[in-house]
């Protein structure tokens, strides 16, 4: 790795007098920096300086190995100290000019990478080096490490040209028994026909009537009493609105799914005096007036509908220290609706731009979720086996490779028990067994330190904590239970029937 | 009402030639017009017309009482036919260039006041009139009554001047026993303490903890229990996101409180491709690029989040005839949350941007209606007496006149049938029973035939059919009950601890 910068220190006076002492300092300064830096030889540093314009310091600085723009920034820090005490001289700011690193490479791109921020970009294919070129870089931009995360995502685009197309990783766990078909039509188009569901008003949602929704609350109630109260889960509300900035920066989902999102926008002011043009305009037209609407609504500070409720689960713990005997901690939640843009229309209910989901969350020691889980994994099992009837399978979609990254690689782990596990049913109106896709229909995980350490979360006593969570989203277990049993109430098992006896009435339209 | 109207129709050949025939056919089409007017001695027409450029035919109208536009547009349809049939000259566009009407007002300006489209804007003090002149008004404009929405708005806009700082009509209905004062804090300030309940990432809305959550659903558990369920009600789940065009232009949302709505963005495209510019930025600085977020969003069609969830079931209903059996029709939807954005930052529970609410919907006959009605309030008051033991008032807040408005008429109904009913409860930290303002914590309406005309709702035999609704804010209800009985479960009723014997456990933070 090696840098070339070119910088400027400016002073807040004119120092042409001073000037001898200055650069005295400066390399006093440069010293102080140089000395701690143990593996100096290595970083063959090399610097030149001259003043320029009775106040302004620039320098040249070639590194290897170690950042340049760091250790100018830390010369400027030190020079600041020298100056102030000695010759009640301040320094007003610092500019990096120019900044070239050239950096190794595992691979060379495939094709042709766009970066912001970065002038000029080569890659050597021989030397599989790349290099990159910056100005104007400000103390902030320095500071805030995004020197370092342009490196790293330069070399993530290159990784990610490589994985495309490659098959997801699936090892099968479980598979349930065999079940008899029993119908072998679209759930969706069914329940429309039957009226138990129609089209909602925006693109991609349902309206649910009492038939459907009576099934709907049937599958929570079974969660709820078969796994959470049993397994001492307690519930908490939480909101549906959730802030880009204190959640999902910290989370990860900005940069993952940004594109997914369904976005808030705020009304800019709650005064009617100023929405008179717009109440005008609708009044009269009886038409959106989209100019003027514009004007009144604000999306700064970003916010959005809830993707899935655990980030906001996790931040709703951010930065507190918990008290040792409320672990493991039990939280669920289902009050809040999920949202996730999907392309193109209305699909069928197993995908849905909105829809129900119950996250249950659980914190503590890995040894305790590890126990957890198991028992999850057993109520899950005698759900979909003994209450559901369903044919399903489980199967670890976490590479083995990736469950050992970092804190979770000294717990010596099995196979499944870390990273996520995915539930999977067979829908046979999309083709026979072995060769339909079947359907996800939730998952469990485990994933270490992650969020408790994005949101510093710490126990009372300092052990070590781990989280995980489970959704279960009720369109997918209704999708797969009526794909599966059918919609007449008298061919669904009877461990089911303890939980809906009958179903209601349902609205007649001529 | 006078008009004075200017415009021009625009034929798509030239006529020179046929100059003759062609006003000829002009003079016929607006005796077609005419003719059909009974009242044409008091409309006082007057017209001049005169061919331009070849192609072009200008007439001015004079009109007293008729609207001038309308009988211009309908000369253009008569004479359409005629060009079209003998001489095969078709119109192709007609404009009105000048608009100038005057009407009659029943109370004067009390401020400036603004209308948009209206180029000029005038009040005769003496003779009671308003002068309104319009230019460049279009087809479009004249067919959707526009031009009468105007003058509508101006009349409204004088009449909300004179209603402004007038107190509520509000009529005592029922007044329930007194009781006993056992704390005077605010519930908010309480339960934050406790930890119960916390801040969301975003303005105005909470989180609320294990057990606040407890408390919330047991007060929708009394809801199902002791009155949905026995009345007959079905369940239904709608979208939470609500379609502007179709359903809120209909109800008046958008003209009514645009302000307090929460709008909703979607990304322009799901296309993860164009989305790399901001996952650049975002994985590269840690924060958002507001500026390529704007390009990356729209907000056209308009939605927002529920409101109040009744406009949604009754779209959902929209253009439906429904089957004599299915009435009276009894819905409730309680998996929405709603949305109304508050001016300031948090407030308390009893004022959030975010609630929980139990919209109960039914739609009937009018005697239907008004007996289920009767049931519901005794159940309500049972509630409230007995199971919740609070001190509450009901009262009737939708003056008489109003109550009589169009078809609600004719039914013959007594003061807080029709209309609203607000429930309203003491809060102690308030203030006395006397001087304090008493919190509104929900209410039930009957509207009469708005909605369903609004959308459309047909019965099966053609009957008259009202609609009502009664919402549940859990948010109020919870709000009242502990403002009146604090925080320790030993002081609560017994009735209620029957729905709620015990408190989960809380998490504790150090």
């Amino acid at each position: 790795m090696k840098y070339y910068l070119t910088g400027t220190i400016i002073l807040n006076k004119d120092i042409t007098t001073h000037k001898i002492k200055v650069l005295e300092y400066l390399k006093q300064a440069e010293n102080d920096i140089l000395k701690k830096l143990k593996d100096l030889d290595e970083i063959n540093y090399r610097s030149e300086y001259e003043l320029k314009n009775g106040s302004s310091i620039r320098m040249k600085i070639n590194t290897h190995k170690r950042s340049a723009h760091m250790i100018f920034y830390r010369i400027r820090k030190s020079l600041a100290e020298y100056l102030g005490k000695n010759l009640h001289i301040g320094i007003k700011s610092l500019e990096i000019e120019f900044l070239r690193i050239i950096f190794q490479l595992e691979k060379l791109p495939q094709d042709p990478l766009t970066i912001p921020f970065v002038k000029k970009l080569e890659f050597d294919d021989e030397e599989k080096t790349c290099l990159i070129e910056l100005d104007n870089v400000d103390k902030r931009f320095i500071t805030q490490g995004n020197v370092e995360r342009i490196i790293k995502r330069i070399k993530e685009k290159i990784d990610l040209s490589y994985y495309e197309g490659k098959a997801e990783y699936h090892k099968l766990i479980y598979k349930s028994p065999k079940r008899e078909i029993k119908i072998k039509s679209d759930p969706t188009t069914e329940m429309v026909n039957l009226n138990w569901i129609s089209p909602a008003s925006t693109k991609g949602k349902w309206i649910y009537w009492a038939p459907a929704t009576n099934i709907f609350y049937t599958m929570e109630k079974i969660v709820v009493e078969e796994v959470l109260k049993p397994l001492g889960f307690n519930e908490m509300i939480n909101s549906n609105i959730v802030s880009g900035e204190d959640v999902w920066i910290k989370t990860g989902h900005l940069e993952g799914m940004p594109m997914e999102i369904y976005y808030v926008a705020e009304p800019k002011t709650r005064n009617v005096k100023d929405w008179e043009p717009f109440i005008d305009l609708v009044k009269i037209t009886q038409e959106i007036p989209y100019d003027e609407f514009m004007k009144m609504i604000q999306l700064k500070p970003l916010k959005g509908l809830v993707y899935a409720q655990c980030p906001s689960i996790y931040w709703a713990l951010k930065g507190k220290t918990i008290a040792n005997d409320s672990f493991p901690i039990l939280l669920f939640e289902k009050t809040t609706n999920s949202f996730r843009y999907e392309s193109g229309g209305r699909h069928g209910i197993e995908r849905v731009d909105e829809f129900h989901r119950i996250e249950v969350v659980f914190i503590g020691e890995p040894k305790d979720l590890l126990e957890l889980q198991k028992e999850i994994l057993d109520k899950y099992k005698y759900i979909f086996n003994e209450i559901l009837e369903i044919e399903w399978r489980m199967a670890s979609v976490t590479p083995f490779y990736m469950q050992q990254a970092g804190d979770i690689f000294r717990e010596g782990v099995e196979e499944g028990q870390l990273g996520t596990l995915d539930y999977e049913a067979w829908l046979p109106y999309r083709g026979t067994r072995d060769e339909s896709e079947w359907l996800e229909f939730q998952n469990l995980s485990i994933v270490g330190e992650k969020y408790v350490k994005a949101f510093n979360l710490k126990h009372q006593k300092n052990k070590l904590i781990w989280s995980g969570c489970t959704g279960i989203g009720l369109e997918r277990w209704v999708a797969v239970f009526l794909a599966q049993h059918g919609f007449n109430i008298d061919d669904w098992p009877k461990n089911f029937r303890k939980f809906l006896p009958k179903m209601p009435d349902q609205l007649k339209f001529l």
